[in-house]
């Protein structure tokens, strides 16, 4: 790593080089990511426990990602500083670009518009959700990380917007990649805040 | 924010405000900690409803943070590159200054050391686990945080050393500050490796 000291008169500013300081930064992102990733499995695996079919467990994630998303927002939109999108081509650039690596440290590609244009796809080559995890084959309808489609689900109706959200492809699974699909289905009443599920 | 181009002849280095660079990585780990923190809140929730009691719920949390931390300590030896602790007190400082600011973005200072030296705490300003949470009053047995207990007892056995470790003080309960109490018990032998509990 190298650092070049400069010397400006305020004394506030060195030279250094920027590519180092990123990767040490992104590097103790990743690092907090791994506590979050195993913490994310033991709930999942705590889910699995709980309740008697994989399809009980994805609905269960389902809700606490819900739960999680519309308290999420609030701290998206005051750190992001994204304001509101005029459209849902829109929206699907600040979750992909901003959401998804602010988050989850991931940019997703935008792909597969329904000639609407009111359904896309989200491509994840990586999940950091996923890291070393196997499924048993005890759990092959397990949708592992469905926590996801909750959040983006719970935060988006925080802004107005009602939304479907499912995972069509998904890695775990052997797919080569992970493909979320989210479909816009209407626009929320202010006057009618949406609350714990 | 203020960057300076400069023009060195390789091209790779930029002269920029270093303060401003770490400020916004800073934040991008935070935010991506909030979402941590709602998980970690999701899992704490989901035990209180499976469990009878609140003493359940902390054996549970300190279990899953065991299988955690033995699975952790791998990743933090092979990315911080911290190698053997000469005595105690070094790996105090180890825990406290790489280990938390790793995973938690937080340094606690290390202190009470025991006349022995085989006994301190950890004295958390602030903890990012317990944002925006409150305990309900039928809760109060709860120690909400217990996980961390489980990951640091789970980690420092994979490098042979038999610790216990509890909160003596929790600012969730009404105290000022959260303390971590770490005992020293045994060295274990390096042919007994340690699995899931």
């Amino acid at each position: 790593m190298l650092f070049y000291h400069h010397g400006y008169a305020s004394g506030a500013c060195v030279c250094v080089c920027i590519c180092c300081v990123f990767k040490s930064c992104c590097r103790l992102c990743l690092q907090n990511s791994e506590l979050f990733t195993l913490t994310y499995g033991a709930l999942v695996t705590q889910l699995c426990k709980d309740y008697e079919n994989d399809e009980e467990v994805n609905k269960q994630l389902d809700k606490m990602g819900y739960n999680i998303g519309v308290r999420l927002i609030e701290d998206f939109l005051a750190r992001s500083s994204v304001g509101r999108c005029q459209d849902f081509r829109e929206t699907a650039d600040v979750i992909a670009k901003v959401a998804f690596k602010m988050y989850l440290g991931v940019t997703p590609s935008v792909t597969n518009w329904s000639p609407a244009g009111d359904e896309f796809s989200l491509i994840l080559e990586s999940n950091p959700l996923v890291d070393f995890v196997e499924l048993p084959d005890n759990h092959n309808a397990l949708i592992y990380s469905n926590l996801l489609c909750g959040v983006l689900r719970g935060a988006l109706e925080m802004v107005q917007m009602a939304v479907d959200v499912r995972f069509a492809q998904d890695t775990l699974r052997g797919d080569n990649v992970t493909e979320l699909r989210m479909k816009f289905i209407k626009r929320i009443e202010e006057n009618l805040p949406a609350g714990d599920e």
